[in-house]
């Protein structure tokens, strides 16, 4: 049985309940379709939205960087990656952001999939791009001090997931996404 | 040669910046082993956890949920989860969420996987939880209307991301992670 189709809840009313720098707090009030009133809150992202970078220097190999997230106040094992500037397009900002982060560029940046971080709450969508066919070049980036970049095998994500900095779910996804594409592509099967 | 290892930044100074009845904003000043200095901001999640749960209702099998997602203002398919009740255990609160969304408890619960959201900004971590043997049992939970339940083959899982509404990070890392786990354990082969 197929399901039915959802209806959506109406939103009576929305409010800005707090804002900082890098922050938006929104209240929703919602009555969903069988009566039920509920007020959610969730979190505004930035406008130009966010991409991730899974870079490829051969076949069979991944960039991954070193990072420093204030989150967890420890470095964390993760993909490079950043927002989108106003006005740019998501591939030049994901040539930029690679340059900045592992001094590499890539002729070639296709997309990969598009991945939500916690839509029950935020709105934040990042589009992981795949970038291959690298060169040297840096730019310089924002950020405070330099990253370590660090090359593993797509082949073996279970050696990275046992490592206590490699955590974070939009990489580990892009990765599995990653190295289901190119198995597909190598034995000529479809790939959704 | 192996990465050098890294010092952390020193917290120079932390403020509360904004708080609402789900979130806390705080600022953080850091200065950098390098001297270099920064203003960033970061969430602050609750304080008791949260877990997501991989229930196999059969050996190939998986259930997921088509649920409201206020930060899209839309339905989307996702894994059940929650927040763990204070006081809770992670087993208790992952079987908890399970009856509650699913209409399902689990004889068999053991961890699979931890992930963390935005490491950055956000200092949120979720336990995810591998569920077998499970047995019907609904348990009344504080959703608003009743939540869709789907059951999808785990093999294919490039049929749900060729979905509009599949596209939370950790749903799509916990099922490649449980698919990675089983198939290992069916070959014999070790896992990480």
């Amino acid at each position: 049985m197929p399901p039915m189709p959802l209806r959506k809840p109406q939103i009576l009313d929305r409010e800005e309940i707090a804002r900082s720098r890098l922050f938006t707090i929104e209240s929703l009030e919602l009555r969903f379709s069988n009566g039920a009133e509920r007020t959610f809150e969730r979190l505004k992202g930035s406008g130009s939205g966010a991409v991730m970078i899974v870079a490829m220097p051969d076949p069979d190999h991944v960039l991954l960087i070193q990072e420093y997230a204030a989150g967890f106040d420890d470095y964390a094992l993760t993909l490079p990656k950043g927002l989108v500037d106003p006005g740019e397009d998501i591939v030049t900002a994901a040539n930029r952001e690679l340059m900045e982060e592992c001094g590499m560029g890539a002729r070639r940046i296709e997309p990969l999939v598009e991945l939500s971080l916690a839509p029950n709450y935020m709105n934040h969508r990042m589009q992981v791009m795949l970038a291959t066919d690298l060169y040297e070049k840096r730019l310089p980036g924002d950020e405070p001090e330099p990253l370590v970049v660090e090359t593993h095998a797509l082949e073996t994500l279970s050696a990275l997931l046992a490592r206590e900095d490699f955590h974070e779910a939009r990489a580990i996804a892009a990765l599995f996404i990653a190295r289901e594409k190119l198995r597909a592509e190598r034995h000529n099967e479809p790939w959704w």
